[in-house]
């Protein structure tokens, strides 16, 4: 079906750069399959990589730019001089212009923008004002709109004028404005093919158009499309004006993107995007960052053990039960860290709903902390024929299995609550606690019945 | 703006539900704002909640099962009789009803297929047939086709007679297909609005239109969506027939649920969803089947540090460093899965490119090793005050964290390429095989050098 894939597209490249062979490089970039292309760039080295771009047309150079991720398309642009990262952003989506702008230094911004027509750069640094995630970050300004004035006749007459300006634009519906540009209407274009020409715009309008505010969440928005089927949804700001459409697959791509981030933050993966094809210095310093602080919030909690070598010195077996506390307490809090998580992004608790949370995590605790507790009680006691062992053991786990789902299920609506990211702090949160409780626990218990365990 | 957010949503839907009164019902759902309706349904008693959805008119109770979580939309559809059932599914856009019926126990479907019409219970159980993750469990069946001999008029008068059907329908584009149902064209409906109304529709359709294949799979759809800006691909069968079409909104909402899943069973969450609105016994259970296996793959790990009781009785301090080492290799090797998770997502990596990610992955073990193996040595060695205690903690930590990252790296390629669930296996293993180097490594080494430690 596909011409075969070359394996090291990047020596293909390298012979295209090396020859300056602009018409061969991009015929071999539009002849890569659609899921190869991403590869291919990631494969080069950014060097040949901002030659490459600079080589090609300034629409297939968009088209790649746009596929790259975050952290290669800004490296990308800010290698490139002012002057061909213009022409290239220009080609991007508006949303995507704003974003990589907002994420670029402000003087490569500024230097871009500089360099860009004056009405596109005002445009484009209006969008870059808004946060990536509200209705005005998320939105695009590539629609239709009319006058609610306009005849029939003249919308079908722009559209045939305009018709290259709107090839890429989502024309289901045009979006109708008064004088003042505050949204009054929304024209769907089949009504358009209906109406008779000489039919005045407002006559055939749907009127009071659902809309969302510019600065409402995306959590907002995406509930918004969740109770109705359109593919947009008009922006307005907060005189009405029209402002921008946000579309339905650019909300469900900001919710993946969140959670994907959320998936990345739970495995301490906190510094931002880590590619492999990154810097080694810039990967080995983002992943160390984190880990350090773990390292030091694991000898504040080992610290516990070091409080009963005595404890320790007399029934040594109890070394082995310290990791194995510390990791299954880890994981059922995670278990109940990630179900709070996910009924927060779905909406279905609040933070302020902790006690709500606690009842419904302690009853789950006491279950599972039983079952593991009469486990690892049994072990303890086959291996060591000592059933008092067995009880400080098991003990030690199921209270320690309640503790940990009850402050798992607890720290993302307190995080939350107190504006803290929850994907970033409750592990490292969560594993201090309960480590710290189950070393007590384990230890204190053993050394309340010392003479029996002996 | 709103109008004041009852606290208890479930209260006023008993007093309702008590009275019987569907009208005030639907008025009451329909007055929630957007973000409360999903909250307020899982509030709801699960009976409360079917006798809720069945006194309302199909097409609100659809809006709502639509909105449902999965397993609260299954446990719904269940509950309800065959017949209202089917009237409900019937108003779900056609990817929702077959993945629904996909769900159900194969008794329970074929009850709510038997009384839907016939045509489009079949309609149904075809879609049924595709697998949820391919262009055919993605695709929807309400689109627009036209035969390619059709008058411009023809289209019109089609879309004018049919305009109720079509309401929700995405018509930026209709489809056109040949005698054989074959697709070989697409019409843009404002290529419609400045075409003559004679003109027949093939020659002002474009030809030769993008499609995909309905078993090509989430990401071979999502690579395709990437290269081009349309919000929709028809869908065509391995005859070339028209079958469907998918959206980019679909696409994107799929990549989102599949990362939400790798997220959760990351966390241990993997006997399926799980909402605390659901059974206590199911919860414990479904969390329990993981932690069963976790705390064995603990026991194997630490029953390492039960060989080596005499070095530890030897040197109590180093029972303060096994959870330590345990926990930082797991947090290391675990930064290594999720880059290679997010790489094997975005397609930047192949599972046969084990050496490439070993190498990229060595290096930055190389580095964090050292830097993790000198603090904790520094740790140790202040403490004791004994430079060899240090060394040996050093050591083990640094060279535990090199695998760590080796392997956390190469488990998901290895999954991947074994057809097992990356996000699922890869953390029990990694914390597995590293507790059980690194309590060996701590441990061995100690016992070499012991005469030095003690």
């Amino acid at each position: 079906m596909h011409e075969p894939i070359p394996d090291q597209p990047e020596l293909e490249v390298d012979r295209l750069l090396a020859e300056g062979d602009a018409a061969a490089l991009g015929a071999f970039f539009a002849a890569l399959p659609p899921g190869e292309v991403q590869r291919a760039l990631d494969s080069l080295p950014a060097d040949d990589r901002v030659r490459a771009i600079a080589l090609l047309d300034p629409v297939q150079a968009a088209g790649l730019v746009d596929r790259l991720p975050d952290v290669h398309a800004v490296d990308l642009v800010e290698r490139l001089d002012p002057g061909t990262a213009a022409t290239i952003v220009q080609e991007l989506p508006s949303d995507e212009q704003a974003d990589l702008l907002n994420e670029l230094d402000d003087e490569d911004a500024e230097a871009i923008l500089a360099v860009m027509p004056p009405e596109l750069a005002q445009e484009t640094r209006a969008l870059a004002q808004y946060p990536a995630d509200v209705a005005g970050g998320l939105m695009i300004t590539e629609y239709l709109a009319f006058s609610d004035r306009d005849r029939v006749q003249d919308v079908i007459d722009d559209m045939r004028s305009n018709a290259e300006r709107y090839r890429n634009y989502d024309v289901q519906y045009a979006y109708v404005i008064d004088s003042n540009d505050m949204l009054i209407g929304v024209l769907r274009l089949r009504d358009l093919l209906l109406a008779r020409k000489a039919d005045v715009v407002r006559d055939i309008m749907i009127q009071t158009p659902l809309s969302v505010s510019d600065s409402d969440t995306l959590d907002q928005v995406h509930d918004v499309f969740e109770g109705v089927s359109y593919f947009g949804i008009p922006v307005i700001d907060e005189e009405r004006r029209l402002v921008g459409v946000v579309r339905r697959s650019a909300v469900e791509r900001a919710m993946g993107d969140r959670t994907e981030g959320m998936y990345l933050k739970s495995q301490g993966i906190v510094g931002g995007e880590e590619l492999r094809s990154m810097q080694l210095l810039t990967r080995s310093r983002r992943r160390l960052a984190w880990l350090s602080i773990n390292v030091i919030l694991n000898l504040v909690a080992a610290s516990i053990i070091a409080l009963y070598q005595d404890t320790l010195a007399a029934v040594l077996a109890l070394a082995v039960f310290l990791p194995i506390i510390s990791d299954m307490s880890g994981c059922s809090g995670n278990q109940a860290v990630a179900v709070s998580m996910r009924e927060l992004t779905l909406g279905l608790i609040r933070p302020s709903e902790l006690y709500r949370v606690w009842i419904k995590e302690i009853s789950v605790g006491l279950l599972n902390g039983l079952a593991l507790g009469l486990l690892l009680a049994s072990v303890a006691w086959l291996w060591k024929g000592n059933p008092f062992l067995g009880l400080v053991v098991g003990a030690a786990m199921a209270i320690n299995t309640m503790i940990a789902v009850s402050i798992g299920g607890a720290i993302p609506l307190i995080l939350r609550r107190l504006k803290l990211d929850p994907a970033l702090a409750s592990g490292p949160i969560l594993t201090t606690v309960t480590d710290m409780c189950g070393f007590f626990l384990l230890l204190s218990i053993a050394s309340a019945l010392l003479p029996l365990i002996t």
